[in-house]
C-alpha cells in the first residue's frame, strides 16, 4: 500500500489555521432549529476544524418546570445580571432538561449529520468546578433580599482532560451545565460564562455564541442597530448598552478576551449556516 | 529522582488479572444506595482495575413519568419478557430519568468517591446502535396484540472507540440508555443486555450485574433458594427459573458468555461491598 496516500486519507491535509479550536456555545432559546446549525458544524468539522460545543438548556427547563408544577422564577442581581431561582426541584428540572432533552438532541442531530459527538456535563471528571453561592443577592421591588438555598454559582477552574482526551482522538464533545461545587454538588451555572472559561482553559483561538438573535444591538429588537465590531477599549461601554440575557454574553466575551482568547463573535443561530456565518465575522466582533 | 520510584508512583503495580476489564450492570431499582457502591467501585478502580459502568433508569422513568402525567405501562411478550411500553412522551421521560437524574447521580458520587467518571449515553458516538422494532409483539388478556409507535429495540453494533479512549486515558465510562436506532432515533434498549453486548465488544473477561436481589432465586422472595453457580450446560434451565426483570438479566448472561466473556455473576447491589462481594462470586455465578 502507498504509504503517503494512507496518510492523506487517515489525516486530512490541514494548515495550522485550519487545526484552530473554536468554541461555539448554542443557546436554547425557542426559534432555533438545530438541523442546520449541525449540518454546518459537520461541514466545518470535515474540513479539519475542531470545535468544543457549550449549550444551556433555559427554556427547556421553564418548559419543563411548568409540566412539574413548578412555576419558573427569575432573579435579578444588584449589577443587573439574571438567572433563574434554583431550588432543590428546580435543579432537578434543570439537570434533566440540560443533560435529558437538549444535550441528548444536540449528540443525535451531531450524529446524524456524521460528527463523532459525545455529550458531557460540567460534573464529568471535575470538568467544571466552582463555588456555589452562599447567599445569592436579588432585587426584589427596589429592595435587597437575600438567598441562601439556591443551588448557582460560577465555573472558575476548568479541567481540560477530558476534552483533550476526546479531541485528540476525534471526538466532539457536547458540553452543557450543571457544574460541580467544590462540595460535590451540582449547581446551576451560566453556560456562555462556562463556555468562555472552557475557551480560555483550552487556549481556544475563537469563542462564539449563537443564539436568537444578530448580534448585540444598540436597541433592542431592532436588527439595524447591530453593533457590528467592539474593541478592546470599548468593552466597557457594552455593559450600559447590553439588555437581559444579552448582558451575560458581553460579560462571558469580556473573560474570554481577558483570558487570552483572540476573537469572540456574538451571532445569529437563525441564520441558514449560522456557524460559518460567525467565523466569517458576521454578528458582533469582539477583536 | 529515582527513575523506577516515579514509573510505580504513576503506574500502579499491577498483575494482568488485575487489568482485567469488568462490565459493572448497576439496577436502579428501589432499596439501592448508590453511596457504598460507589466507594467500593472507587476504592477497586485504585487496585488498578478497570470499570465500564451501565445503569438504566427504570424505576426513575416510572416516577417522572408519573409526575408528568404519564401512566407506565408495561408489555408482555409472547416469549415472556417484560418491557416498558415507550411511545414519543415515554421515550422523552425516559431519556430525562436515565440522563439527566441516574446517570448525572452516579457520575456525582463516582467523582466524589474520587473517580474520574464520565457519563455517556448510547448515543454518544453511536456507542450503541440497532434496529427499532417495527411492531412490538404484547401479550394481552392472552391475545397477541400489535404495536407499531413504540420507540424500542435491542444492541446489535457496539463501537468500542469512545470507551477504550476513555478507559485508556484512566476515565471510567458510565453508560445508559437510548440507543441509536438504524434511523437515527433513541430507542429503549434493556440495559442488562446493552451491558452484555458492550463486555462482548470490549473483550472484558467479567460481567456483573448488582440489583436489589440476592441472585437467582429458585422460588421467587425466598432469599434461601440463591443458585450459587450455572454451568453452561444449566443455561437452558434457567428461562423456566427466572421471572419478571430476572428473565432479561438471565437472557444477559447467556449472551455475554457466548459471546465471550468467562464470567457473569448476579450479585446483590445492598450488600455493604456489593461489588468486591460479588467479583468474590457472592450471588448468582455463571461459568
Amino acid at each position: 500500500m502507498n504509504q503517503s496516500l494512507a496518510d492523506r486519507t487517515i489525516e486530512p491535509k490541514t494548515t495550522p489555521h485550519e487545526r484552530q479550536l473554536t468554541v461555539v456555545k448554542i443557546g436554547g432559546a425557542a426559534g432555533i432549529d438545530f438541523g442546520p446549525l449541525c449540518d454546518d458544524i459537520a461541514a466545518l468539522s470535515r474540513q479539519g476544524r475542531r470545535f468544543i460545543i457549550v449549550h444551556g438548556g433555559s427554556d427547556a427547563t421553564t418548559t419543563l418546570s411548568r409540566r412539574l408544577g413548578l412555576e419558573p422564577q427569575f432573579i435579578t442581581s444588584p449589577s443587573g445580571h439574571t438567572s433563574r431561582r434554583t431550588d432543590r426541584a428546580t435543579l432537578e428540572a434543570f439537570q434533566m432538561a440540560c443533560r435529558g432533552i437538549v444535550n441528548q438532541e444536540l449528540v443525535r442531530r451531531l450524529v446524524q449529520s456524521g460528527v463523532n459527538a459525545v455529550g458531557l456535563s460540567g460534573l464529568d471528571a471535575r470538568l467544571w468546578a466552582g463555588p456555589r453561592k452562599a447567599a445569592v443577592r436579588a432585587i426584589e421591588d427596589g429592595r435587597v433580599r437575600i438567598i441562601r438555598d439556591d443551588y448557582t454559582g460560577a465555573v472558575e477552574r476548568v479541567d481540560p482532560r477530558v476534552l483533550t482526551t476526546l479531541l485528540d482522538a476525534g471526538f466532539m464533545p457536547v458540553v452543557s451545565p450543571p457544574a460541580l461545587s467544590e462540595a460535590c454538588e451540582p449547581i446551576n451555572v451560566d453556560a456562555d460564562r462556562a463556555a468562555a472559561q472552557t475557551a480560555v482553559a483550552l487556549g481556544a483561538q475563537t469563542l462564539i455564541m449563537l443564539s436568537n438573535v444578530p448580534g448585540v444591538l444598540r436597541t433592542a429588537h431592532d436588527d439595524t442597530t447591530l453593533i457590528r465590531c467592539v474593541l478592546r477599549s470599548g468593552l466597557a461601554s457594552m455593559d450600559a448598552v447590553a439588555q437581559g440575557r444579552m448582558k451575560n454574553k458581553v460579560l462571558a466575551a469580556r473573560e474570554a478576551l481577558e483570558g487570552g482568547v483572540s476573537r469572540v463573535i456574538i451571532g445569529d443561530a437563525r441564520a441558514a449556516s449560522p456557524l460559518s456565518m460567525a467565523l466569517e465575522g458576521a454578528g458582533t466582533v469582539f477583536a
